[in-house]
């Protein structure tokens, strides 16, 4: 990005409240991260501190009075967030563009089936025996769909995520790098003094629409399938066990565990750290709170949980507060205890 | 998967009950989770109520009374569970069969010992200079390799494994994509305000019939070896520090960290996303329960901990008892508060 | 390695205290895990009682009396941890040296910025359009440095590492294997039932002599700048999202994860498996410990702080001290219940 005060000013149809119009902008941030270099915005009051204190290069502030000692210019416009978002677009980093074709670096098997003309193949990618893809869908580089994976349409697969035998996923789903869809599910027969293998001979089956964050795990079925609902959003590090079903439109934030054969609900947001135990059940819209952790199931829909083993959330600061009126109390038996004593005397 | 209720049952050799011969059944799954194009089992009285519910195309019940108003057919055999194996086995997602050979498509270092008749080496897939790989073994696409590695035989090494340099795996080992065995160890000297990297020179030992699931990362020694036991089974997303010693057959499941210098015994099992301090000992046969973690050694074998920090199981629960009881203590103690009050009076 | 006691003694210019000069040696152990193919030392007296017990073919003790009746030779020295340094230098498995060139089997794009003689590209790397990669650095195999990425200089970037589009890595940076840089940041708009992406079109940027372990993700800014700091080091597992401005010469060990647009100072300690909240700032010099969570900012700078939610030390250990005597204060109270009943009658 290289852009200046007056440039900005004219591409968001807005006015130029104080500054220059030739002062150069290189960068965006928020308000508190910006230097003279940045573009950034003023749009939610809460922020209003750091308008105050922000050495932003330009601000957008929305029309109206807005106090910002230490930005260099200012410039006024109906709503600064689309504003903002619409020069982030202009100079962001965006993707790279769809561009069809296979690398000559990449290994397409002859027995895969992939339409050149349709699909993105980066180089070091590997698309094995059966795989399919589907139209508008990219493999990135280093990536690998073993052999019988299906991929849908308009998908990102990510540069060095893996996709193991016979999984399926649908169409616009998004796997950022690191990903493995369909690793052995984690079973074991404990035999003479061994752990032997229980063979995992199901899949996973990913709904259209989802998103599955860096690194993340999700285990293939002991049998059957373990699915992960269309629209459920999963970010980073989240490990998902196998036969587990998960439901549509959920939130999994980062970090977070289930394991295996659990059930969970539409609507659910697991927040980040959190852990569910195996062979749950989680209604619709159940809220699990950061760090938190379910160890049996929850069947009423739409409640909020916090804590180990998970509770609902007032009972949880309930007894959080009691624990923080422990030396009060301890206080009030010695008190109680010298009373008696007295009065015994 | 794509046979008939008439064809499993002739398969198993089971006596079809209800339902017509033709139905097509594609897949399989656990009771709650079929429908119509399902086969499923009943072999656990614990899921009764999943079979009345269940609306599966097929289920394979012991001989007997069975209540299954919602499922296609059934079809009574002696034993549901092995039948049921028989035919996932026949059916279910088998991984590629051993096919020797090196891919054109490989890198493999002519520096490196491997014997192309008696290896499958991916594409895509790396084999550094020095590394041998032993008899039986496969390297999954985009695998590393590094400088002198030595892989036992009939390893499964998947997609996207990295292996770095002097590391050692013993025979019949199974790591799965993303597993990272012998990143540096993570040491630092603070000298004049800064971070100063150890270098850490040691390697990883992994024992023969270990298993160790997507993602998990096992940092190398910062001299000598970090060793992981013979018959060790590991889960995804699992981090082992530098210099860890893990004894034999021991279950570590997912999440779950152990810092370094920290020696397990055998036999162990620590649950999911549970945490073993630094420079400690875990005795044989102990259990950590999930989410405990463990800041102190535990020198007597056998017992179950909970926990932070991990305490006796039974400990524990005592403590979780008592923090949900103090409402009532506090209720108890305003009341005794109340009667000297009055008896002041 | 193989070398023998004599030869040993003779490098470190030590003297033989017991033992035969040509026992052979093989590998390096601390005390407790060395066998009588190894070397040891023992540097600090915390471990006299390992000393005892050791089974090493070699000890190198300090000038002075030592008691090691299991060990084989025993070779004195002035200061054994340095002598132990020098033979691990020269007999560890050191990192393969830097041998500048492109592999044939490395995927080098037309329109990226790479000198052959300079820098090492690994078989099966990606670097892609557009990307920079600055002199001494080596990229290994597997790695993907995709478009617009530039790396400074004396960099080691492992196998299988991801850096996404338009991400800046400073010199001397070294990324562990599996590391994931600039994966899109976890935002939803949830409109009409569904969870819409909103599009993240910052970068990362990462400071010079940052150390990133095995299988971390750090997610691009969703405008603007994710950024890591000179000097600061992090290991394992680590997740940090998007917006985040993490400090110079951090300490940020495995399975820690850090939300979205968090600000950590300088010199900041966040121990194993600890969390920060989204939108928070932490002071310089803070510690978390192990396993705690900070859920608010922390604005005084140098302290140290506990548990779920993290709160200054001394505060979690009183709490913790209070929890443990609550089988006490129920004895008392029903005590004093007695006593007044007794009164009563």
């Amino acid at each position: 990005m290289k852009t200046t005060v007056g440039a900005v000013a004219e591409m968001v149809g807005g006015q130029l409240l104080r500054g220059e119009a030739t002062h150069e902008l290189t960068n965006f941030a928020a308000l508190d991260q910006a230097d003279g270099t940045c573009v950034s915005f003023f749009g939610n009051p809460k922020y209003r501190e750091q308008l105050e204190r922000t050495r932003a290069g330009l601000v957008l502030v929305p029309d109206g009075e807005v106090k910002a000692d230490h930005a260099g210019a200012l410039v006024a416009v109906a709503n600064p967030i689309l504003a903002f978002d619409q020069i982030v677009r202009a100079y962001g980093t965006l993707p790279p563009p769809f561009v069809p074709g296979v690398s000559p670096a990449a290994y397409v098997d002859p027995g895969a089936f992939v339409d050149p003309d349709s699909v993105s193949i980066a180089p070091n990618a590997s698309v094995l025996r059966g795989a399919r893809i589907g139209k508008g869908t990219r493999i990135g580089a280093g990536a690998v769909v073993c052999e019988g994976v299906v991929v849908g349409e308009d998908c990102v697969i990510a540069p060095n995520v893996t996709i193991c035998q016979g999984c399926l996923v649908g169409d616009r789903v998004i796997l950022h790098p690191g990903v493995v869809i369909g690793a052995d599910g984690f079973g074991f027969e404990f035999v003479e003094g061994r752990h032997r293998k229980i063979e995992q001979l199901g899949i996973v089956r990913i709904g259209n629409d989802v998103e599955i964050g860096a690194s993340t795990t999700i285990d293939r079925a002991r049998f059957g399938e373990t699915v992960i609902g269309e629209g459920t959003k999963i970010d980073n590090q989240v490990q998902i066990g196998h036969n587990c079903f998960i439901g549509r439109h959920c939130i999994i934030v980062a970090q977070t565990g289930i394991s295996g054969s659990t059930r969970i609900g539409d609507y659910v947001v697991l927040a980040a750290q959190s852990g569910v135990a195996g062979h749950l059940t989680i209604a619709d819209r159940v809220t699990l709170g950061g760090r938190s952790g379910a160890i049996s199931s929850i069947h009423e829909p739409g409640g909020t949980y916090f804590g180990y083993p998970a509770r609902p959330f007032k009972e949880d600061r309930r007894e959080a507060m009691r624990v923080k009126q422990l030396g009060n109390l301890m206080k009030r038996v010695k008190d109680l205890e010298a009373r008696l004593e007295d009065g015994a005397e």
